[in-house]
């Protein structure tokens, strides 16, 4: 095991209040920007070619999910990603469904190429952007995230990026490195747009000046903990996602330093 | 009354976990999805030309909802359901606010068109569809559902499909048989997204192998009976929506066996 | 102080019960129309230029907000607003992040340009609408409202519209007259699209017959007082949001004359 850096992540992100540029899926931008301001970033979505460009050069990080692509989104998230490689800001890409359809898969793999600081997804979406048959089923994994820590593993080497396999255990690798977090609930695959969530809470660290390996398992620790603190409060995924997002405002670095379970 | 055969729907949706791929409108996707994954199902909304036939060729059944519709948007509704009914996916229309606009009753016509098991929505919009006056007024119907009997009938014999129409009571046609159910709430028209959620989880049922008939009445009194759940836990329309979602997770056939009022 | 009056605007808004047109953004279309259901009016989400123009019409007020703008939804806003005008359906203007890029700003200019009846923002907004530079900053203002006073007075005279900053105070001018309202709490800032809520409240009133300096103060003091009616209900950000919904459903003429503090 390969300890990340985090004690005082949240304490940073809190004095920074990152400006964190997403170009996301319309299901989640909600909630997204909730998770956001509730952790203390600030969350802009922007999405038009028009303004992409531009608006990715002067935030902290940007967040790149493609849950509802389309050729024109597509193209915005491409200039956005380029412009924040070369400004220097740090990006992370969220693959979603990647492996379920043709499209979808070659946007992802060309995404995967614009140099992301990391790349957050589900065991089947890691496995089909490092081309292994990962069985993808809709946005949902057929596949635990162990079956994708190799996958993950030659994915960073490929890419350059810090890879986050989420599940049960969430697993982090920069290739040589690899971490596991084995925190969270089964619950949060009840309410959609909590992985999501987790890749823009990586963002919102990376935007707070983390390093890349550093800040996925920040985010993921953030969230994963969150999610356990919730839980009590909730009848159902109805009342955990709310109570999710009020634990995400009270979480702070003695929490997660005593709760985070490494692996 | 023709009574439906929904004794074990909930047990085979929660077996089947059916992928349901939704093409829906801005408003009511986070919703939906929650809804959903609530009740079982694992949703999914993609919604490009470039993938969405593809997308629709695996589901296990496709919801399409016209509510923030769009000419492109309207081109991937048309590709999915021509290709769902291709490969023998169910699918199901929710024509929102036909009536209110000529672009919208025109685009909701077509596609009524293009063999939908079923077809949800509120008296005006399914006295629109039917070719009656019915008085749309923006997506909220002025006509009660009793009023909107007939139309339901005629635009389930011209279409093929069950009709349902949803209201204080909810009336399901295949333009012979007819069952009410009188379940549910007010409330529900007080939170956005709610008739839009009924429509996804008879989606959901289609998925799970029902039949229209039956499919149309499990969704719409799983939705009623959890309202009806829902409503001495809220304190207004905002707690409501989110205990609405707890209660769809912990509903069961035996609770919608005790409940559910046939008329 | 010029006082509006707003002493039955509840009332009204609950009797007339508007059907209010929003071409607004992704992340707050959910919020907003259950803000706008839990208040008493009707809204509706109609973006695409073949049916924004006519709905436009059909409509009792207007609300276009650029929060994730592109082209061809500019172009359905310059339509719905100049269809607006020429039948006679007040409309609100809010200029989301104007400053922060090129694209962006002038958009907004070229909106406010077009009679709207009120223009909403924040103090950054605002300022950048007038022609100062106002430091934006992504979708948060860097300034108080305070600040931005004399811009507002100088965008109302030069636009004609009535111009409200929201802030820790919000003020509301017609070029001459202005007023503050001292209301809320800066949880409101923890959570998207209130903002974006207030400005469809305002609309809401527009609808219902007010004048827009009216409209406005009913607006704004609508959600501040709502919002601190739902403070004591909340553990933090999320269920402060769902409190906010509830809290817009019971509130009523009565409790807005207790509490409203003018400035």
């Amino acid at each position: 095991m390969d300890k990340p850096e985090i004690s005082d992540a949240i304490e940073r992100l809190h004095q920074r209040a990152p400006l964190v540029h997403n170009i996301t899926n319309y299901v989640v931008m909600n909630i997204t920007a909730n998770a956001l301001l509730a952790a203390g970033a600030s969350p802009a979505m922007v999405h038009a070619v028009e303004e992409a460009g531009e608006f990715a050069g002067i935030a902290s990080a940007l967040v790149i999910n493609i849950g509802t692509l389309s050729p024109r989104w597509a193209e915005a998230m491409e200039l956005a990603a380029s412009t924040a490689v070369k400004k220097g800001v740090p990006w992370i890409l969220d693959p979603v469904a990647a492996g379920a359809t043709a499209y979808r898969t070659r946007t992802a793999a060309a995404l995967a190429k614009l140099n992301p600081s990391v790349i957050r997804g589900n065991a089947s979406e890691i496995m089909a952007l490092a081309g292994e048959a990962g069985g993808a089923r809709g946005v949902d994994s057929t596949q635990g995230s162990d079956a994708a820590r190799d996958a993950a593993r030659h994915l960073a080497t490929a890419t350059g990026a810090v890879v986050a396999v989420t599940g049960a255990v969430d697993y982090i690798t920069d290739g040589s490195r690899m971490v596991g977090i084995a925190n969270g609930d089964a619950m949060l695959t009840r309410v959609t747009g909590t992985g999501c969530s987790a890749t823009a809470l990586i963002g919102a660290f990376l935007g707070a000046g983390l390093a890349p390996y550093d800040a996925a398992a920040a985010g993921l620790a953030m969230i994963s903990i969150a999610a356990e603190l919730a839980l009590p409060k909730a009848s159902g995924p109805g009342s955990f996602a709310v109570a999710l997002i009020d634990a995400l405002a009270m979480i702070d670095d003695g929490i997660v330093a005593t709760r985070v379970r490494f692996r």
